[in-house]
């Protein structure tokens, strides 16, 4: 039991046991003990420097901090929320361990900007994590890219069969969104990377204080340059969900597709018995459980996003507790947007493909008739008209009962005098890929090439 | 460790160590234990009855399932993530008191029904509770609204002062959205009363059942009469997250009318220390703490709304596990609004009520114009030009630095002919609320016959 | 062009042009104006009544909205924004045609009371209609799940076969669905529909006005009770946006489903050509355009809920300019839910379906383990070990290319004892779905009591 | 009335006209016909040099876009819904003007590409917009900023005065704020400016197009990698959205200040009545309408963004139908955003400054509490013990009724033996701020030091 608040000189009444735990943020903010530490540090060693802190002051922190931090790690440390959050569950630690010197330590400085720095420190070595996360996703979709450069399935849009891809072509797709996600998130981070510390409650200190020491000491780019705005701002917190909301959208849409895949309809992959679930009732059943959870998660991300958007929408400056809301919404979407890259990073190497059932949906459903539409326009046949032509073809085989590549030359007559039998006869899903050869198109040429683009530029992310 | 999932027949490979760990639900739906275990025995009871289990397993199945319970109880039942969740793991806890009896309570059930019932009782416990906080709010604001039904404050719109209102008056709106909220967690609470129990995985079992007796035997209203409605249904969760986040869109009003009426330019109230905190730099302060965590938790419970239509969005039927994610959504909703029913009922009787501030500021802002408006309509000015000719005064008076009531005859004369002194002497706040005395109006005496009305109604819920 | 705004006298800076667009609702609140004219007759009626006007204002105030609302129909009013909103405008419009009387309409009333009555006026009239559409829809469903009792397909969780159901059966789902969506747009009218007209700006007025009479007239429930609560109230709006996204969750699930079906690889129902589109590039495309764009619908319906829900976070009472903002999210949720029902309603009963690729899907992927390890429980196998053993069958028939219906005895005996090739050769879809007997399950025998039960519901809700 | 629709040739069913009104986007996006033509001028100039169209058609075909944007500007231009879209309304126009050439034009190209080239060009406009807009709030807060760089006013945390800050330094913090939305504006522009075309429906097109030259032709920074990616991507809407609903927050908190400022509370500050409204019924009313509307629209365009996630969530690749819905949340989102930015930019010069009311709440409240701290804390006093001292200072003052500077040296002896009156005479708030004289701090110096930079910069943005 705590006899009084850090700030309670002035109060007279004992906190009401629910108020305590309803006010109390250290249930969440715990995890952030390393960086509140290595904030004290710095301000420390700053403190020292100025001339505010005595040598032996700085030395006695430092040295307390140390004690603390592997109190912390060894599990031996009691956080408790009578002292609210882990800003003063370590200060009185470290009062507890050092005396006076502890008690100076807050000098110069206010929970504002420390929270503030806090935050910013550990959400950047979060987005140092996502982005790990993201490059090995990356790198195990271009490997299965390369390895299925050939392979042949449809390409849907509306669902439908609408013209013939490659595999490898639709895995790039993801490999192409990630890189943005992977954008999105540096661009959050460098924008994050600015040190509220020194802003102290809101107007700066009264003490000749050096902020790009501290800045420099926390590997920040330098400073926050308006103190109002350094305690005030969580545009961080905003940015990095926004950029984790749209990431998790990506993944819904990559795991809506698996789950088709794996669907008995479509029978284009399996996954392996790793990453599904049985039925409690039904014994035959194996579950794409995986891609279902990382699909859900997506909800949950953008509900953190609402939820910090809503928070800070209207706040008058500068600090003001509800604030306080920004963790739990920011370090779930970090966690359920980790779990959910490394899932599917874990998943893909052991999907089994099935490239029979791939090629077989793609030749059906009349997916080279563009192509069909493209020979007339050869032939000098206006766009417009070569589609309506190739629509007869198309109504015409459904009647027959046959698909384009068997219309004879009288059937093709009958359509339209422009109509070949060569022109049907050339049609084939293999030539319908290889013939969108140009950048972006789906030919295993560019597929190949796509892959050696990426692995170079995940080479380089390495290095 | 556990040696296999309960539904590992099919399954050779083993479950990956952080795949276990994202797949389970053990964490967020072991608080559902009690519900869980309600429906085992209120299924066991069923399948006793209709002869599908012998009276002796039941016998068992309910002695079991009542010492599991108080095993959990003691804490003294381990969850583990290998059985995945709550459901799994008191039936593997089951069969390892009891044998083969325990391998029998999964006949005609399947963990898609299972889990549904358990949502449902659980949920309904929790409107419960939520509707008794909503009442113990309303009891305290209708008490508050009685001892001050003849203060007067301004009332505000535009946050300018408009017209002067009762303090009562004000206090009692709140107890009117509060119960339109009751009436909302009411209404969500009976549509979510019915029974998904017997519909096993989606389609039903094939053994004769009786879902009318588990129905009643868990005091639903009775059982849903679909099947796969049943097991893929969750509007229940969405509809009490609506109403949760409406009711904390309220509270979020009133605490911020709390944190501006806190401040040092309003000054109209004083929240007791217990329900303010003070700053780790400025020793002077006193912050208004609760209300502004109530008002950010607003956005929080908004976004468990937002997270959870967004997971149901475009499901096929019928169960998914995306639909796993109500659980995280829902319960932080109703602990969240449980909270903050319970701060602000807690805090306001501590409240004090500055009614001199309260009355002087009521008192200037010309907020007494509508009624000098009223007072010419009543001597025949059509109602558009009284606001034009009280319009005029008010810019004279504010011109001249005086108020309506200083005016004198000849200044009144020199604005409108049909403008008198008895008119602007007429003016006060007291004569302003005491005349809106009809029902809905803020006059003292309407406050009082609310408050009885009130005081009548929240008995009869007691009753 | 207009000379002077209404509420104008104090102001002596003439509005720029910007601001009045950007203030101006009339280009959104102008389809109110019936709901205005409504509200201006009963209001101008009870002042009558109450003696506040003459009897002749009366007469001219009613014979000149008469004009105005047969002007507004011919489409000769000129609504304009220098008017700011329909109750200006029309107000102007009058007292232009009635002169003098028409000042004295406004008399003991606020737009703030104003504007919330119309809006509860206006968005009950929206609700009716809606509730027309849901009827609709699921009279259209009940028909079809008729026609479909009998109609086998596969029933899925997980997207993974399950077992068999009816067709019948999973539209009946929807019904259900619909059900509950009509039950929450009852409960919010009845919600919505109380009478704010009387609480004027925020506090009632000095006139002896009649509220029960104004209320009755516009066949509201009663007066509300509290004035500020009055004209700050939008619950009716966030609760009527919260079924509407709700509904909105329902059918784009449906709509998932037919998107699915429709895909050459389910190939289970094909959408009349009147409710699809081609592809402006592929000639073979037919593409089910219409259940995409309700599924899109759908996060616009849920971003106008959050809209409002964020709007109102946190405002101060009483009326703020903030709630103008209630009528884009409504209008356009409202248009959008009543548009995406209609669709569906119109593209079902032209809808083919493919009963032998239902049947035919549903026979694969094992769909009748369930009912294996049924027979074995009646055989008095505990069920656990029932599953097990069934998981074994299904892992051996995979291995041999088999079904379960295909094992023979000594198959079976390899695997267990217990296991017969008796069990196994009862085992049919038709069987499965015909076992499923009892009150919510697949039985075509349910599904036939269930549309029954429905008809006469529906039949009841025409009466 | 139109014949036939472009797509057609396979359908022989009229579409129903409900179906046509839903399906049709026309009426949303007729307004990017600037981008579709310039789209297609590029595409044709393509086609043109590579062979593919003759250049009599590129001639002819530039000609009739040349014409058909001179009707559409002069208002000639008739939109029809039967043409569904922008795309299909000018290529018809095109054709009837032209012929046979008209027809040519979509060789090699599909609305799937031309409809993300179109959006992407649109939306790169609007952000320049934007970013202008940005610009010039920040100038006029800038400027205003420099004004005010020794106007004291109160600096709040929780509502409650924390310490004396420069109006000047507070109207920089949301400079700061703008800085980093039109950093996320600008990152959103360089991710969105690559090209689609070329990408045709999903998978390039087998004629031998160049993609860098119709990218150089728009302005793009080059194609887009993946044709797949191409044309199902809408992470450019999502991230505009997001950037615009970040800026819509920090406009909300400006607002809200204004509106408090504005208060009879506060009186910091009288907007122009250009930028109010007055009461339909209360004529002493001068409501601060426009921050309220600016601080409203915060929610609708957080809905807009909600909107734009949940549609996106789950969609299979590669376009499909839902994503018509990109255009309603986006457009309306820049249109709001820029009008919120464009009112306050507007009002801001005409806001009159209450430097007295601002002083005076600078100079209660106890703001310069921490000064004493920190003199406390040169005297050798630690920090901890020093913060309690001033807090037991502060209660004493305010059991007597005195302010801090009051204090007398046996006053402050009897509360702690190194607590001087020379401390306290010291204390001013004029004192307070310039002692806070470091980067970031609010100290008049700095203010004007910030200002500086600023101009610089923004001087340089023009450049």
């Amino acid at each position: 039991m705590v006899k009084d608040k850090l700030w309670g000189g002035r109060f007279d009444t004992l906190t009401d046991k629910f108020v305590e735990e309803f006010n109390a943020s250290v249930g969440v903010d715990a995890r952030m003990y390393r960086e509140d530490i290595a904030g004290s540090r710095a301000h420390a060693k700053m403190l020292g420097r100025q001339g505010i802190l005595s040598d032996e002051d700085v030395k006695q922190i430092l040295q307390g901090l140390n004690d603390i931090e592997a109190d912390i790690e060894r599990g031996e440390m009691q956080f408790t929320i009578a002292l609210e959050d882990v800003h003063m569950n370590i200060e009185s630690g470290l009062t507890a361990k050092i005396g006076d010197a502890g008690k100076r330590l807050h000098t110069a400085r206010s929970r504002n900007d420390q929270v503030a720095t806090d935050m910013r420190l550990y959400l950047r070595r979060r987005v140092d994590e996502l982005l790990i996360r993201v490059y090995s996703l990356q790198r195990v979709l271009v490997t299965l890219a390369h390895e299925h450069a050939d392979t042949i399935m449809p390409g849907f849009t509306h669902l439908q069969t609408a013209q013939p891809v490659t595999l490898g072509h639709h895995l790039l797709a993801y490999v192409e969104m990630l890189n943005r996600d992977a954008g999105r998130l540096a661009d959050a981070r460098r924008r994050m990377n600015v040190s509220p510390l020194g802003a102290a409650a809101l107007a700066g200190t009264t003490f000749p204080i050096d902020r790009y020491f501290t800045a420099r000491e926390l590997r920040f780019d330098g400073p926050c340059h308006n103190s109002l705005d350094a305690v005030s701002d969580r545009d961080f917190v905003m940015e990095l969900l926004s950029a984790c909301a749209i990431c998790a959208v990506h993944l819904s849409r990559f795991s809506e597709e698996l789950i088709l895949w794996m669907s008995a309809q479509f029978r284009f992959v399996e996954l392996s018995d790793a990453f599904c679930t049985g039925s409690s009732i039904m014994p035959q059943k194996k579950n794409p459980d995986m891609p279902e959870l990382v699909r859900g998660k997506t909800g949950r991300i953008l509900g953190g996003l609402v939820a910090m958007l809503c928070t800070m929408k209207s706040l008058p400056l500068a600090y003001n507790k509800d604030m306080q809301e920004d963790k739990a919404a920011a370090f779930d979407a970090c966690d359920q947007l980790e779990g959910c890259l490394r899932i599917l990073a874990g998943m893909l190497p052991g999907m089994a493909v099935n490239k029979e059932a791939m090629r077989e949906a793609a030749a059906t459903g009349f997916s080279t008739a563009t192509d069909l539409a493209d020979a007339l326009v050869r032939a000098d046949v206006p766009f417009r008209e070569a589609h309506a032509i190739v629509g007869k073809a198309v109504a015409y085989c459904i009647d027959a009962g046959i698909v384009l590549h068997d219309m004879d030359a009288s059937a093709c007559a009958a359509i339209d005098a422009r109509l070949t039998a060569d022109m049907v006869r050339a049609l084939s899903v293999e030539a319908c890929v290889a013939a969108r050869n140009h950048v972006g198109g789906t030919a295993p040429a560019q597929v190949r090439e796509q892959c050696a683009r990426w692995k170079k530029r995940l080479e380089d992310v390495d290095a």
